[in-house]
């Protein structure tokens, strides 16, 4: 299966590295992949993720394109850009290429510009995942993953004992090929909770403040939600 | 230790027997007892609430009280009112009756009006916690409980294995008494995660969409959050 990244992130780079590792072709788009390449300095958000460039190096097998051109080539697409700029990316990746192909969207509209704590937007009557499933009703959109740290995501034995992945989305066909990947990624079937239709991503967005919280007490992210009793 | 809890709904007297089988005194508060007494009908929200009068007639220690007379008689203050509610039901309680004590938060601002699923409001920028704190500075307001159904806030062991309440609020001694009083409902201490000060109740307000679609799922209440990897 060949998916395509868009986003150049931690959260992309982790997800990259792990389908490669899996046997899968991965493309990663930008807005501008020269731009991307050149920058030198480690990016200015929260934790100081590497230049893309020096990530390039040690994955020489995941091309960098532009969002249309990886959109274009991506059978399956994962978006990993910052949640405020998810549509923008989606825009520029192109409708027709997006066309009947799953989304999974990890993303989180999270908005720092208010300083700390971070505010979602949009939140409680809307939420990002059914922004992106009404504005592109061509994709099918899964959203998951969103509520753990990316290297998490990837390798859920980081955290011991039981604990818990989401999913909400219309399309169950396209469910059904995400919670595939979830298992391939380590996931054991009965940690993988179907909260129904992607307007259920307004749950798993909003426990982002909880999350940023708890992860602020503890001093590291390596922890993940377990239902109890389910 | 003279408890006052406001409403008279499931969560209410739910925490109000269990306060009693501990030995406390207890007093509830409402709008208007006669008429609050005289309802013979089930209650019309959610799951069906009997009559106040039938849990009165098994729980005849437990007046029932005008919201100012019982604030007044109060050491220590329960918010269990509906979130939307909770503002004018402290303001008939009258600032003066407020003044110094602890306020144990438990309600959630949840609005019903627009159908299901139900939204938040204060949110995001904002929570229920917040605006009680700041709307009578003299109360200690600590958020707690708000996070799982009421017959787990106070029998932990209902849910087996692990799993967590959290703490918000400012005033570390108003934390302390509450962290005692969940002791003594059953909750171990490492299971007590105080998340910070007052503002953090925009986090455990913010799981409750979440919260509904795991109920929806389950079809029960009895499960509750644990924080894996802590």
């Amino acid at each position: 299966m060949r998916y395509a990244i868009l986003g150049t992130g931690i959260v992309g780079r982790t997800v990259a590295a792990r389908l490669v590792s899996l046997g899968h072709d991965v493309v990663i788009g930008t807005r501008d992949p020269a731009t991307t390449l050149a920058r030198t300095e480690p990016a200015a958000t929260g934790v100081p993720v590497p230049p893309y460039a020096s990530w390039r190096a040690e994955h020489p097998q995941v091309e960098l394109l532009t969002f249309a051109e990886a959109a274009r080539q991506g059978e399956v697409l994962v978006n990993a850009t910052g949640g405020r700029v998810s549509i923008d990316a989606l825009t520029a990746a192109d409708a027709g290429h997006l066309e009947g192909k799953v989304l999974i969207d990890i993303a989180n509209p999270l908005d720092f510009s208010g300083g700390w704590p971070p505010v979602l937007d949009p939140v409680n009557t809307d939420s990002l995942g059914e922004l992106i499933q009404r504005t592109f009703p061509g994709l099918r959109v899964v959203k998951t993953l969103n509520t753990m740290t990316s290297a998490v995501m990837v390798e859920p034995a980081r955290v011991s004992g039981d604990h818990n992945v989401f999913l909400s989305g219309d399309d169950e066909d396209a469910k059904k090929e995400v919670r595939e990947l979830l298992l391939s990624f380590g996931w054991p079937e009965a940690s993988i909770l179907d909260l129904g239709g992607i307007q259920t991503a307004r749950g798993v967005e909003m426990v982002l403040p909880i999350w940023l919280q708890l992860m602020g007490k503890f001093g590291h992210a390596d922890f993940n939600f377990h239902i109890q009793g389910a």
